[in-house]
């Protein structure tokens, strides 16, 4: 495998991007070949089953561009399938839940944490599992949030609508004295200053894209596969369907310009 | 065909049991087979192809049950697939948007109907289509109400953030003097009241789940296929997840109590 080789990062759509963020300001070397499955959107409130199948098919559409290594950028997928198809494609993988809760468990001062996720990752239960692993004396509190995917989806990310429903949701959690909250679903960052706004200051927020960003600059220098040469990357972005809308909102959130975003019948893979 | 086989109706999710409760009320003796595709929901943002494979393999499962007829409870797949499919299977089948665009040509007065729906109903333009065919005068106007299909699925019917996302989606649509207007969705019926707040007495509201049942009753009887022996109806319900979910949902909306909602793995028809 190639050092000059992509990275393949996918996401149940615009979410992902989020990571692709942290990664090309963190490793600008780098280049991305992203896949947003936005013709089966959402992934949180599918199956296991359901996930690991879709999961499946895109690693296979990315290994056919030849990545180096797949980041998969949606926590749902990383809490039903990343087990499971580690094992079958051989090939570095990593996902977004174990580098959140590492820094959760590192940042959290009076052991209470919260996560919000879609109903998939709070239902799994994942952060709870790694978490309790890396310190068994802390307390997490789960809360999921299916309406902030849609919301970010159609672009009511400062939005009075979305405020309620944030107020709803972290209400919740804020009565359990949390002192860090995890963004646990990739969509979730890009509400960030309407979440600081109801959680105030004195509740530690913790970004899983950023800590997945350095999570990969790790692995790439521990297969001796890190690209440095910034002058030649050629980032390249597939859905599965909406390709006009999803450029639109990629060229709203990264530091370069998308210039083409390609359909893909992902199901044929 | 024997005419105490049961009907099958499908929909992406809860949204279709508004066609079932008209089907319910208007020809009490017929027995009910609902699919709901709860794990690929929404259809409104997929793309025609998606959407048309999506049905073919629904069609097969309904068909498995035996089926005297099916009812396409979706106005994106009537939109979508509708044609296609009828051609390829041989049973009676109808959607929802006709039967609607019929009543919504017939009430209007000044001649300017409002149509609210997915976007991929709305994209389809498929409501224009058939208005036009009705009556050429008449003017369409078209708004796609992306976030109405989560929040109903969040049980948000009556709530002050689904009042404030209906009056900007309706806004929209109301600066055309419109005298009418279609609720292109079946999950839409469920946000009546809301709706009726904010569009005042003065607009019909056309719900085509009504028309679909009466234009059912028409189709049976032109078949021959009529069933009034309601001392025996055996309603059975199927979704492709979340069983548990979806049988809460139907039981605080069909006038008779579902018992069992069963989940069928879709992908394999």
């Amino acid at each position: 495998m190639s050092s000059k080789a992509p990275i393949g990062v996918f996401d149940s759509g615009v979410g992902g991007l989020t990571v692709v963020k942290e990664i090309m300001n963190q490793i600008p070397g780098e280049t991305i070949i992203y896949f947003g499955d936005t013709a089966r959107l959402p992934y949180g409130s599918k199956s296991r089953e359901t996930i690991i199948t879709y999961t499946r098919q895109i690693i296979r559409f990315l290994m056919g561009k030849e990545v180096k290594a797949i980041v998969v950028a949606c926590n749902t997928a990383s809490a039903f399938a990343l087990e499971t198809v580690r094992k079958e494609f051989d090939i570095p993988m990593l996902g977004v839940v174990k580098p959140g809760a590492r820094v959760a468990a590192a940042t959290t001062k009076n052991g209470n944490i919260g996560v919000i996720g879609t109903e998939g990752t709070i239902r799994s239960g994942i952060y709870n599992e790694y978490l309790s692993e890396i310190n068994p004396r802390v307390k997490v509190y789960g809360k999921a949030c299916p309406l902030f995917v849609p919301l970010v989806e159609e672009g009511l990310i400062d939005d009075p609508v979305t405020m309620e429903m944030a107020r709803r949701y972290i209400g919740e959690l804020i009565v359990h004295d949390i002192d860090t909250l995890v963004l646990g679903c990739t969509h979730y960052p890009l509400l960030r200053k309407t979440l600081r706004k109801i959680i105030g200051d004195n509740i530690q927020m913790v970004n899983p894209a950023y800590e997945t960003a350095k999570a990969l600059k790790q692995v790439l220098a521990d297969h001796n596969l890190e690209n440095d040469d910034t002058l030649k990357t050629d980032h390249k972005f597939f859905v599965s369907d909406g390709a006009e809308k999803f450029k639109k909102f990629a060229n709203s959130i990264l530091p370069c310009e998308v210039v083409e975003t390609k359909d893909v019948n992902i199901e044929n893979y």
